[in-house]
């Protein structure tokens, strides 16, 4: 008998992005993660947090952040499940709803962690391809009637965002599940929370990794009605959520403020950026998120990767069809993004 | 089609110990929690944290708390893998090892989440019931031939420990995993870490909720050979531990004298609290870990559990054969543990 089982061996593992060690200096543009600070307020719940609330086990449904996410978007807390990051809760609604014979069907190239989780629970994969333009591929997706549908609304490595009636149509159609992750959507213009309020397959998954700038925190909640939620919680871990995690991430969530400001921040740098570029000789799509994919006109992208990696300027880089001769670049501060423009402008010069 | 599986509609969820509202006065000897405060040098890591380590990704490995442990243990950092809490190692252990047509087996009563993990696999379960003496059903476990066999050790609710020769022989003879779990070991006379570093199949799973006084925190770890340790490690979320308790976490593990030295109170205050609840008229089995199982002899089980809970002191009842006359108690301080004592006295006399 082996260990593990036929798939798990089969499994190529999911290979997140490159962290430098502690102390390295880097530009880091590879991982999306905010270039301005957690709030403050969020910070100074860390700095005083009660050992005695470490000492015991935290609450099972993280209640803080659940009816701090309820208040923010006018549902009940049932309508919220908090967890140890989005990629948690991915994994329950995979762990709960996939299996062999019941399909995952998402657009093409997204995260790619989505097909990583279908493959553990060994269920059928259907990938529709999305177009040039990155609109939904609403019909194959319909037509591929999967028990999980998972859309990225904005959608990495593209950054676009998926149409509001495209998702309407969809989640009206689908036999299974819709999942829409916005874990980007602090960035976009408008997002799809109405549908998990008003939808009864629809699943809207938020996380404090980006717009919060509390990636090192893991925190995510998904929001849906309470039939959803219940069957969701019964695959989750029983204490999912840190008792530091749960009240850091409240406070983050209830300084609105904060958050909204940083985005406004990262929005019109990523204006310059994307203009930037462009006149560097790249191809940008239209972003709604805090990172730019953009093709070199001339080619070359791996090599041009490669030379700022030596640089000490990290972006991302994926070696896979229709995305390798791309670059995903996360919006940086205004200076992050001015070295980087100055970098690939050495290189072609060169 | 329904949005989740089949198996997953019928399961029952798991029902983790009850968690009191935060300022409300309880005497809390129900799950476990160590009475004595986390060390002092982990709770400063919490206080000083710097606020760029949660506004970045943390190591996808912990590798701080990974190397504390290697360290600990005299082994390659390639032999641990960290938990957010052990009980998302066991989730990895069952993921990758767990389904339909391969079977988990357990000896039972022990601790009710192997069986719920086991459901959301479709694995075929195998429980073989303890004797009295709670002593391991070595020949039924080998004979089940299973998949994943997981041993408690001390096992909970009976507290006892395993003998380290039926684990050797267990894992010698399994085609499959053998899980030890070590969650209360800090509190035993002697562990079984050696079968980790020697034996190809074993996986010693630890955490720091117990010895460590950091359920909050949730932090756990599985020490096994490197070939398993990169099976588990497919199935793992990819940044499961954040920043924070990956820093507060490693330097609780280097803190061995702080958690020594609260293991031995509790040691102490469990010969005592043994000795008073005989007096009070309970069987007390005999405990390597930090609660005692004891059975009121003139019965009445349940009806203690509910007083007990009205005076505000919760203990754990659970609600099922061969536990429903027994009562699983924390030993807390020495005051809770007497004031417990004397609630019991009272009940007795009234």
């Amino acid at each position: 008998m082996s260990y593990f089982r036929d798939n798990i061996k089969a499994l190529e593992a999911y290979v997140p992005g490159e962290q430098p060690s502690p102390g390295t200096k880097v530009v880091k543009l590879n991982t999306n993660e905010n270039p301005y600070p957690p709030s403050p307020a969020a910070m100074a719940v860390l700095r005083d947090f009660d050992a005695d609330l470490l000492r015991r086990y935290p609450h099972p449904y993280a209640r803080k952040v659940r009816e701090a996410a309820a208040r923010l978007y006018g549902v009940e807390p049932a309508y919220v499940l908090v967890g140890n990051g989005s990629d948690d809760l991915l994994t329950m609604v995979m762990r709960s709803a996939a299996e062999p014979g019941r399909k995952v069907a998402y657009p093409t190239p997204t995260y790619v962690l989505y097909r990583t989780l279908a493959q553990i629970q060994d269920a059928e994969v259907v990938e529709a391809p999305f177009d040039d333009d990155y609109s939904l591929p609403v019909d194959e997706l319909i037509e591929a009637g999967a028990a999980v549908t998972l859309v990225a609304s904005p959608n990495s490595p593209s950054g676009t965002l998926a149409a509001r009636d495209d998702l309407e149509r969809l989640a009206g159609r689908l036999p299974g599940l819709l999942l829409v992750d916005e874990a980007y959507v602090d960035f976009a213009d408008r997002d799809a929370m109405e549908l998990a309020r008003t939808m009864p397959n629809v699943i809207v998954l938020r996380t404090l990794s980006k717009g919060y700038s509390l990636a090192g925190l893991r925190l995510g909640f998904a929001v849906a009605n309470p039939g959803l939620i219940e069957g969701l919680a019964k695959v989750k871990d029983s204490y999912n959520v840190s008792a530091s995690a749960c009240a850091v991430g409240a406070a983050a969530i209830d300084d609105q403020d904060w958050k909204n400001a940083n985005a406004e921040k990262v929005k019109a740098s990523r204006a310059r950026l994307a203009a930037d570029l462009k006149e560097a000789g790249f191809k940008v799509w239209p972003s709604q998120s805090n990172f730019l994919l953009a093709r070199p006109v001339d080619g070359g992208a791996a090599a041009i990767y490669e030379a700022l990696k030596a640089r000490g300027i990290l972006v991302r880089y994926f070696n896979q069809p229709r995305l390798d001769d791309k670059l995903r670049i996360t919006v940086g501060t205004d200076d992050d993004n001015a070295g980087l423009v100055a970098a690939i402008k050495e290189l072609s010069d060169s």
